[in-house]
């Protein structure tokens, strides 16, 4: 409980507070409804592949919202029916086949560090997942923190079916946490389509949807979420992240410093004060 | 094979062997038949919450068990169709909005060691869940080894609904490793019930049960557990936790060297002999 | 691109490449077709257990599978209808209680040896398992990649019922990975028999098959493997292996590493010139 008038402005500690309603995206959709941002991948022509340059935005708006104030969840889709093919194999492979090994760790560095800003920002990130997964977009939906697909999504780590392995983007950490390492070593070394049914069973997916109402049902949920306690989420999503290789001890006293310190947020009184009052707390993310 | 006569007592060595049979327990039931102990939360008109004291006796307990002699798995269990409530709102949420940090700190490090005591002692233990199983009651039941629910099991790991995160006891890294990466996420940022059937087939369950037979069902389990190689059972409990984040090469080294130990145990003399003798093994636990 | 005319035989560079189509085993069946060996354990009458000599052997085999030229893809089978009984209890139990500590190491670093020349082979492995998969034949099959199973499939960790503890080979660690934490302890505390539904449910198999045809599958399965890149598999292979214990942003670092090395390939080239030309790619594992 703290007197907010005389208060310290916090920008002035985190250093770059943004906002990114207004955000002019270049490489893809940007939407902001209320405090949900939506990305939509929008080449449908070519079923929404990654370029150098989506590639290089997407890891630069993740970054940026590490330090956003007006954006408390994100939702990640494809226009057209698929979700993402991947990198393109003309504007990214092609490119690829001629490089050194420098340039080339440069590039697998660089598609890293989406996964990096995906899983560093403290917004929770639901991906919205119908038609075509595969490659990198699978990786995008592995890097999100839930999923909505449907019966027609088809996820593709088709990776060896380019000549790679499938170690791209954290893939053999990932898939493992998310479906067990059995099925995960399957796609990986096969490259076959998982399908929607398939996803929904192996935990893959946490729903599926129709096709017409994925997009939808993903919003609500982010919608939901952003309504919860954001500070609180954003320690939940760094703490999934943080425990990932650590011992079951320390994780203990890591959530029970973490934890200390949302028992100091404001919308921990205010939940006690609702459930005193018997009404629904309002959250304001402080 | 040793010369049992003129051996030195084993407590010595262990400094503080324990009997636990006729344990008094204050905050919750205890009951134990044979080499089973019973831990009944009771307080069914509020749906058994856990309080300062219950957590404390919780946590205090279970590090006694690691010393007892007379205990070889324990069932943990809710009295009057419900599991646990977690932490009780009056008696722990009112209170710790007053708190400062260093004290919230020791909060939730207390709540912590009950997860690491539950772990650290030998026996294996077996939830049983009916009904209501929320909040730290969530967390009690996965530190526990085997869980068996019923078709009314509501799990929810609701900490964001009261504005904390849900990194609580662990449960950011205990979690994901039973039902997966995405699913665990979900419940976290959502703070939904997770239903019985839900839970069996993610994982959580191990089997679900009539209401009426649950606890009964547990204890069946249990004491077939209690009557395998309790010596071993617990080195299987050590290594289940202690191998958590190891690598494969460091884990496949530690089991050679855990299970070198256990082969040099009678119980692993009397195995053969009794598969010789074409009968069933008799086992001691030592 | 580089001239291959004056290139340096990389034969000097291993030390110790291998051709093993022709290898004599001694203590199960052996045979390769095209690029996928089949390894055969042969003795039906006992359920095909294992021996102090066919663990060695086994070891011994995977290690020198690591420098193999000629094999792509293994595939791992039992004759007469049952997959392995594990450790065969005259031939290796009998002795074992009569061995000292130092002796019992031996043995235990011996059979783990055996999962760890399995996992650093860069053969994808391919377990094709009907009946009986007990005990240390549980464990071979958790050591291999994929595993195709049967409804007659019975896999039982059955190490408690001979008194010795789950923690064999790498199991506490391995177990939890394929079917999760609680399912895992399940099996490894009572030493209960999955069925082939529950696995196939639970992911420790990847799908199951007629009993008559399973063997057939797994070789089909494995020559589609051994027909990709084969050196991007074992790539693959490595990492599944190597980031067991890294935190996320360790795993995305070793992978930009790794995929790095990948897009060096021809194979990466031929694929990517294939799928310009409208054709389906060649890899010749290079």
């Amino acid at each position: 409980m703290q007197d907010t008038d005389n208060r310290v402005d916090p920008a002035l500690v985190a250093g770059n507070r943004k906002k990114l309603a207004g955000y002019a995206a270049r490489h893809f959709g940007w939407s902001v409804q209320g405090k949900v941002a939506t990305i939509t991948l929008n080449r449908p022509e070519r079923k929404n592949p990654l370029t150098f340059d989506s590639y290089a935005e997407l890891r630069d708006l993740f970054g940026q919202l590490r330090h956003a104030t007006d954006v408390h969840a994100v939702v990640v889709t494809g226009a057209g029916g698929n979700f993402c093919s991947g990198g393109d194999v003309h504007e990214i492979i092609g490119p690829l086949v001629q490089l050194e090994a420098p340039e080339l760790l440069m590039f697998t560095r660089m598609t890293g560090d989406l996964v990096k800003t995906m899983r560093a920002c403290p917004q929770p990130i639901v991906a919205a997942i119908d038609g075509v997964c595969a490659g990198a977009g699978a990786i995008v939906a592995m890097a999100s923190d839930l999923r909505l697909g449907t019966t027609r999504s088809k996820t593709a780590f088709l990776f060896n079916r380019v000549g790679l392995a499938g170690c791209d983007m954290g893939a053999c950490a990932l898939l493992p946490r998310i479906i067990g390492q059995g099925r995960a070593s399957e796609l990986l070394y096969t490259g076959r389509s998982m399908t929607g049914e398939e996803g929904e069973r192996w935990g893959f997916f946490n729903r599926l949807c129709e096709p017409d109402a994925v997009l939808a049902e993903a919003q609500k949920l982010a919608t939901d979420i952003a309504s919860g306690p954001t500070f609180a989420n954003g320690i939940t999503k760094t703490m999934l992240h943080q425990e990932w290789a650590m011992t079951i001890d320390q994780a203990i006293e890591a959530e029970a410093q973490a934890q200390a310190i949302c028992m100091m947020t404001e919308d921990f009184t205010r939940a006690y004060k609702a459930f005193v009052a018997r009404q629904k707390p309002v959250f304001e993310g402080n």
